[in-house]
């Protein structure tokens, strides 16, 4: 973890910053393993300071080792200006225009604010086999718990409760779901972020299942479409149209694509099957410290691949007023192709009762 | 809820603006009453327009009337600025600089935007009857919850499950937990902010449970601390020095009230007590849609209690490697003084198994 910051106080040396203020928690937590809701980094090529308030001192006494840390008590932002000094950069893309506003004000005579974000995240782009290790013990448990779902059944059950049960096993299993859990039956299916409600899984129709668990700190993000019963061919048709879509998408995977080509991949597929109005969404995203990060897979991402990307593929075909398929595997990008693909649940169209 | 966007209307007008952005989502569902992942609404004297993306075309046509509502297809943020028109005020207190960067470069020509946060949590701290009931069926499950973990017992659980369970019977009742449940037992107790680990409950020791709900959209919180047999002297002590610091404080509040006077009547007496340096943390906060939300009742809060704010007043004494003791009840400010307190469960100091 030490070696984190490192890396950063490289990054701003040839950013041409005499200090990078880090204030996104997920950044902080990344780069000296704070976990608490308050607290921010100070990186230097000659300092590391930690900032918390007063109800955080035993948590960082307790996880950050190898740096200053500092207690501010009265106002916050107040406390942090008194820290820096020079051109300091800071993350523009947490930062609310109005706490940018107030950190300059506060900030000594001869300190100048520097628009800079985004470096941290670049540094969490490309995983450590540790981290790789995590994110495989949460995916892992995500897919026992697919498989305790389909034992159990689906036909009978509401919608919300198929989705207290997975999150009251992730909790017992010392875990967090990593977004609510979607649970979506039949007709629901159409909306991709439907919310899991009252509704009874019949017989006969398609149920998307999206559900991820954060472990240690890491997530995982997988979706599977099952079926309840003999489907009408059209519900058949998307299944086997998302499918191939996902398929060859990562196929298409590899260090050096830019993620655009990987969303066209599968988007062209499904256009050409007749359903390209139905695909209303990027193709998928990173997953790390948290669920959605960089790069992005979408019409219009620029990102390019790299090795160490953890991302997600993710077609999916909705139709209003008949039903939805989504089919979502996460994988390691390798040079070659995909190092690593975390989802070990079928997706062979499975007929659960 | 149209009458909410007349208000803002009125609000956007007094401060001289042609139109106003609302993209923080609570802000957006409270005028509105969108519930997704992604929309804005832009007010003016003449227009009420909302816009969102693909995904929640059949949630906004299922949530939303009285208002135009524009599905952004493309980039997002040119397809809001599309729509803007002379002086725009946006919430600086949301944005982040990035975000409103690009906005700006996105803008038609003759536009400018002004910071001009707040307007809508101003709003929002006055809560309308039908507000008020909905936390108050928020605050009930709560208290219920508190009935059946005591009645189920401490000793012997870990902080974990008791969490686990809180949480699974909340979803049960068609609830989300408002945040995660604190359950922080023995020494745990030192910590405000602990999260409920693998520590089993012990015999003799202060357990400290702090949670709430989200039940239709609004929130509760309310803190008890429960005793699990005979205590030292000491912890029966700074028990009895917060539930003090709890009543009086309680008694402070009403309309008219400045928040950090409030916050000094329990500070004060819990530093005549000599625990000044035990209690690092503001005297409460308002709770709405949103667990923490204006108004903010510390040190340095200049807020002025209004009837109709819905206040937490939770005083708390901890001491590193002893334990501690923090006591939350959720009320609505009146006129007079408190209008309604929320919280049913006792706070005369509770023996449980």
């Amino acid at each position: 973890m030490s070696d984190r910051a490192e890396r950063l106080v490289g990054a701003v040396r040839d950013a041409g910053l005499d200090q990078f203020l880090v204030s996104d928690l997920t950044n902080v937590r990344y780069l000296c393993g704070f976990s608490g809701t308050n607290g921010a980094c100070l990186v230097g090529p000659d300092s590391k300071i930690f900032l918390t308030d007063f109800r955080y001192t035993e948590r960082a006494a307790a996880e950050i080792s190898g740096w200053q840390v500092e207690i501010v008590s009265g106002e916050w932002l107040t406390g942090l200006a008194a820290f820096f000094e020079g051109q300091v950069g800071f993350e523009d893309d947490h930062l609310t225009v109005r706490t940018a506003s107030k950190l300059k004000s506060a900030s000594p005579e001869g300190v100048a604010l520097v628009d800079a974000g985004g470096k941290v995240e670049g540094l969490r782009r490309i995983k450590e086999p540790e981290e790789i290790q995590k994110i495989a013990a949460a995916a892992k448990l995500t897919d026992v718990l697919y498989g305790e779902a389909v034992e159990r059944g689906l036909i009978g059950r509401t919608e919300a409760e198929i989705s207290a049960y997975v999150v009251g096993r992730m909790r017992e299993e010392g875990a967090e779901p990593s977004f609510p859990p979607i649970i979506a039956s039949g007709p629901n299916g159409a909306s991709p972020h439907a919310e899991p409600g009252l509704r009874v899984v019949g017989k006969s129709e398609l149920v998307t299942m999206d559900m991820g668990a954060i472990l240690d700190g890491y997530c995982s993000d997988c979706t599977r479409t099952f079926a309840t019963g003999v489907l009408e061919d059209r519900a058949n048709e998307i299944y086997e149209v998302t499918l191939a879509a996902n398929e060859k998408a990562l196929k298409a995977v590899r260090a050096g694509a830019i993620a655009s080509d990987v969303d066209a991949v599968a988007r062209d597929l499904i256009a050409e099957a007749g359903y390209g109005e139905n695909f209303g969404h990027g193709l998928g995203h990173g997953v790390g410290l948290e669920v959605h990060e960089a790069p992005r897979l979408g019409m219009r991402s620029n990102d390019v691949l790299a090795a160490g990307d953890v991302v997600t593929v993710e077609p999916g075909i909705y139709i209003g007023g008949f039903t939805g398929v989504r089919i979502e595997d996460m994988v390691v990008v390798g040079d070659e192709g995909v190092a690593r693909n975390f989802a070990s649940v079928t997706k062979t169209l499975t007929y659960v009762d």
